[in-house]
């Protein structure tokens, strides 16, 4: 193996790989990343068995080869190298040269024979949106994924696609996230109807570190068991989550008895400060929203103080007092987009939905805490 | 007690006392700030029992007092509030309210006769030079201060002054560092002759994140045991470290067989490269430097792989082969200034001095590690 190609790309190839690579593993091949090189291209590829992330970068490969390198090491060193390029070139023992400049750096490596391969597998459909649509999915609705390994189906998002309807969902059993977008072109090709597939959270998270705010494409080609997400010079491989996902349209309440129009950024600031004094987390204090009266009071009282905020708003409906998870409140609005946000509450043990002030592009569900007086009704 | 000042002054200034408190102690109190209201002004203080920062803001002061409240709380509550004034009032039993437009926040606080008082003392002399100077002063030092507390003395930086010379100093066994600058008025007053104090390396280091690369004054207030920094609006105590700091002015060498200059910007980058494959902390490898035929070449070679750096430079006297640890010798040329650096040697098993290309305002020793055909001729 014998190649030159440009330093910066090589860097931020790495980078993108890096997030399929395991930090610590008692498999060393498992730190590394392969590389790859053949007429005119290099792959890297980094595959923790859970993601494989590949990437390819133009080269001027003189000798194609592979082999793996630690990807800690190889990243940090064609970083800090400074030339424009670097010429990477096989040792014997599957040790590695880079030189750039007066500098060269061997790094010893390992037979690319041991890299495990990333699963090939056919396609039943593609889902297409822009990079900007499905990072906008994500960032809306990962908030409220689950983290109890005994509800497995829950630790991922929901993404359901049907011509140019593009669903995102989250439920962790407290809340419930759903954001829509509509893409320019029908999202679904290969299938006659409605898709979903179920893709984990670590997979989303790390795909929304890699995709950008931009109108470029990004193809999601899934099968029954795996999915591959394709764009830039990118192509990033994951299992999804098998099983039926809770029927989520169900939880979703329409009738409500009190509704309200708030200042987004007041709201959150109010519900932030209230949070301050929650300062233990196994024996959580509830937020308590009084709503009566054109104005919103949230109150809370722990054992570091008391907090009493007043945030007006426009409401029709019956007079409410409710208890929230002070978390599970702050990340829905944050999540949430727009000057204004409503919120409709059925009753106190029912839970809140909180909507855009205009359009319907989310649905954010949370459960309320009951408070002492009601627990007290109940025994 | 019951003021109503500026909400950013107040934030400003528990950002600076907070620097002074425990962030977890089995005392709460330590875990607080003292507020003190009196007549236009409040005093907030911060005290861990090592360090004690004061620091003053204008306030309008409609009945006097003080409390103690916990100064992460109180800083959030101060900081997430969104009006230009506070109204900060004394409730029962040491509560303390604070308001801002809508909001009231409630802390529980601490009867202020709690408070561990900071040290008053009689200042002998004073030393005075500017933030920027001092700030200087602890840059190009605070890095070689020794971490061994059986060595006490070691763990503070030298501070001395004569005149319009002003010196700081830090050794740790292994490398030193001497820092000069001239001040524009003499810098002593209250003694005549010249004074010398230990700093603690925590008081410098919370010092340091103080102070601004400004021109306005320090003043530097001194005992036997303690010293008091006063600056803007803040005085921060601190006891200094007693006993005989090391004779160091009789390790720094005078009698070199090699000289070399470097670009210093082009050596910084060639050592941290080499740095990169030394992964193993403890039985760590020696980067090697062979200085011969007008560059040096940077060699390393770990379990990881090998680097091999040249760098170009102005030499004269004998070729040397030398062995160092990369972090001693990495955290000397990052605190050095200028663009181009000397490096003078003895031989292979005597300190290294790295000074500035013009001037004399810094001197930096890194004692070399002796290389394995060394040690053979030892045995």
């Amino acid at each position: 193996m014998n190649f030159v190609c440009d330093r910066v790309a090589v860097t931020d190839a790495v980078g993108i790989v890096q997030k399929a690579v395991a930090s610590r593993s008692t498999l060393p091949v498992l730190e590394g990343i392969l590389i790859k090189a053949s007429e005119g291209r290099v792959v890297l590829t980094g595959n923790d068995l859970e993601i494989g992330i590949e990437c390819v970068i133009a080269a001027d490969v003189s000798a194609p080869g592979k082999v793996v390198v630690n990807s800690n090491l190889f990243g940090t060193a064609v970083r800090k190298m400074t030339g424009d390029t670097i010429t990477v070139k096989m040792l014997p023992n599957n040790a590695v040269s880079i030189k750039c400049g007066n500098s060269e750096i061997k790094l010893n490596g390992i037979n690319a024979e041991e890299f495990p391969e990333i699963p090939k597998f056919e396609t039943e459909f593609d889902i297409v949106l822009s990079q900007r649509e499905f990072k906008s999915l994500i960032r809306h609705t990962i908030f409220a994924v689950g983290t109890n390994e005994a509800k497995l189906i829950l630790t991922g998002c929901l993404l359901e696609a049907s011509g140019n309807n593009v669903n995102m969902v989250a439920v962790d059993g407290f809340r419930l996230a759903l954001k829509k977008v509509v893409t320019e072109e029908s999202s679904v090709s290969g299938y006659f109807g409605d898709v979903s597939l179920v893709i984990p959270a670590k997979t989303l998270r790390e795909l929304n570190n890699i995709i950008v705010d931009r109108d470029d494409k990004i193809i999601i080609k899934c099968s029954q068991k795996n999915v591959r997400f394709e764009f830039d010079n990118v192509v990033f491989t994951s299992r999804l989550l098998e099983g039926d996902f809770i029927e989520y349209k169900k939880i979703i309440p329409t009738e409500f008895k009190t509704k309200i129009t708030a200042d987004l950024k007041s709201l959150i600031e109010a519900v932030d400060r209230a949070s301050i004094i929650i300062t233990n987390e196994i024996n959580k204090s509830p937020l308590i929203m009084k709503i009566s009266g054109g104005e919103i009071r949230i109150l809370c009282e722990t054992g570091a103080g008391a907090v009493d905020e007043v945030v007006p708003v426009e409401m029709t409906g019956a007079d409410i007092e409710i208890g929230f998870n002070n978390k599970y409140l702050l990340e829905a609005l944050k999540a949430a987009e727009g000057d204004r946000v409503n919120l409709d509450f059925i009753g106190p043990i029912n839970p809140c939905l909180i909507t855009p002030y205009e359009g319907d592009d989310f649905k954010f569900i949370v459960l309320p805490v009951r408070l002492r007086t009601d627990v007290s009704m109940d025994v």
